[in-house]
């Protein structure tokens, strides 16, 4: 299953700084990013509740925003993209 | 239906700044912010047309990124958000 993430995290703090830095990292290393704070990720679900326990672990409730949106299996009609960063294939290689 | 609008506009020229401010002009007409360059539309298919054509004329294919993301009329159970900004109804009053 897909599921993109798109998050807003405060960093008007060094400690949202610091988050902001985390939360990527967790993204980064089971998904994509496409844009500046958005990533798909390809997943199995098991792998999907391991992050998105972490990530609500990581950002602040307070002065954060998590959006999960469940793209399903189906995932590849419901994308379309233009302009610069030419699309990546999730179930490609990771380009990191 | 709704789609979900993701983009990132290359703002390091004065240019770029002003193509930003229009994309998220033509969004904020016919959608909702739900992060910071994150919108989701709930559109008749024809007023996505016109949307989208918008769009691909304001940004700048050669520097910015926009990504659509089609996630059709079932929408409610594919969204979860979690933090601040708490989420909103798209088809409850449009806050602007």
């Amino acid at each position: 299953m897909l599921v993109l993430i798109t998050y807003d995290v405060n960093t008007q703090t060094k400690d949202g700084s610091r988050r902001l830095r985390k939360v990527a990292k967790a993204c980064e290393n089971v998904g994509q990013r496409v844009q500046n704070s958005v990533f798909e990720c390809l997943l199995e679900p098991a792998q999907w509740v391991e992050l998105k326990d972490k990530l609500l672990n990581l950002a602040d409730m307070e002065k954060d925003s998590l959006r999960f949106y469940y793209l399903g299996k189906n995932w590849q009609r419901r994308i379309e993209h233009f302009g610069s960063k030419p699309s990546y294939d999730p179930e490609g290689p990771l380009i990191v």
